[in-house]
């Protein structure tokens, strides 16, 4: 029924958004996958994006720049550490330093461009429920509140030729549930990047996972929990 | 009573957003002004869009680079003609060609997150009764929905600290009125740049306004309505 109907994909590079590529792809959209560079600490992303793009097929990809260090506010676009050795209890607590301000928005707002170009109105995001416990732009009530500004925003949506819709498919799964249902859809773990901090290892090789930033902790915790091994190599521990 | 309160104007370098800009500053604001360019066609706005930046005075001014063409799909960004000899009473009869999708959420979007960092939620644009005709973007309901969007994706509208507003000062102004208030509060109208395809004169000089294209008709009409004489020069008629 979806066969013929673009959709704008948010590509981080990351697993979660690995796996929401698979699912739109298997739920017959036509994939249109977008990386945004918003000057991330984690710049391994964007490589990372281009392979599993690459991997898992998709119409077009395009990564654009966005330079939002320029104001900072986060720990992921200025310099302030990230938080590492972290107990999983811990987090989810309250809105993390890693919460980079209006970014869901900026990221969707650029979809959204996209996908009116292209004729449609069906974007995919990777929020998921440890996201929603502590980023505001990660729960349904937003979500909702911008599917509602983008009908008002767009001549597709004020001419209602488009529905306009917030595909966030992860929402309500754990960590462990989405590598399990990246499994199952086969989603290319070995090419994601996770990790807040990777280690250069020089020239044409991989960077190598920190293994004791939040993001890395729940990758970890969350194949543990799945019977699987991660592909992805990590740092030796200095513990 | 706004007086220390932070606010982040979205300056084009055009007409509009100048006065917009020095309606910031007249109601107490404290304006940090925001330039994207995205690829636009009138690039003499970026330029234009420092000298009011500089003249009006701004606690800082950030020129933001998100480059829109990658997609396309509006006349100033894509490889498409403007129209150029329309009379006035044509425009503003649907949704121009110079639309481009999803600008606006886009502009509001990166306005947003600059002023989540700043400890603000006002943000200014100079949509005005002209383009409420034609762009969804610029249609009051449009700019309630982003408020409310706005109030669901950020921290401090989520914790409460901040109302966010998006501030559309010229809104019910014709363009005469626009011109009349920019110069009852000293625009320096001679540094903004309106043109959708200024020609180049050579290094160092600054560019004509074409005189034809609809921001050019427009623009001279108003001056020529509110009895002023327009300072930008223009090229010389080939009729």
């Amino acid at each position: 029924m979806n066969a013929s109907r673009p959709a704008v994909v948010l590509l981080s590079g990351g697993l979660d958004s690995a796996v929401v590529l698979a699912i739109c792809r298997s739920e017959g959209y036509t994939p249109f996958a977008l990386t945004v560079d918003y000057g991330q600490r984690h710049h391994g992303e964007i490589a990372a994006a281009r392979r599993v793009a690459a991997a898992v097929g998709v119409e077009r990809h395009i990564v654009l720049s966005v330079d939002l260090t320029q104001w900072g506010g986060s720990a992921l676009t200025a310099d302030i550490a990230v938080p590492t050795g972290r107990r999983l209890a811990d987090m989810g607590q309250g809105i993390p330093i890693t919460y980079v301000p209006a970014r869901n928005t900026i990221l969707l707002a650029l979809a959204m461009g996209w996908a009116e170009t292209l004729g449609g109105g069906d974007l995919f995001i990777g929020a998921h429920a440890l996201d929603y416990s502590g980023y505001p732009d990660c729960r349904p009530e937003y979500f909702a509140a911008f599917e509602q500004m983008a009908r008002h925003a767009t001549k597709s949506g004020v001419e209602q030729t488009v529905a306009w819709r917030v595909h966030a498919p992860l929402l309500n799964l754990t960590k462990t549930q989405i590598v399990q249902r990246g499994f199952a859809l086969g989603v290319p773990f070995a090419l994601t990047s996770s990790c807040y901090q990777p280690l250069d290892t020089g020239e044409g090789q991989a960077p190598l996972a920190c293994g004791i930033c939040d993001a890395c902790i729940l990758r970890r915790a969350a194949f543990t929990a799945a019977g699987r091994d991660d592909p992805v190599v990590y740092a030796p521990s200095e513990h």
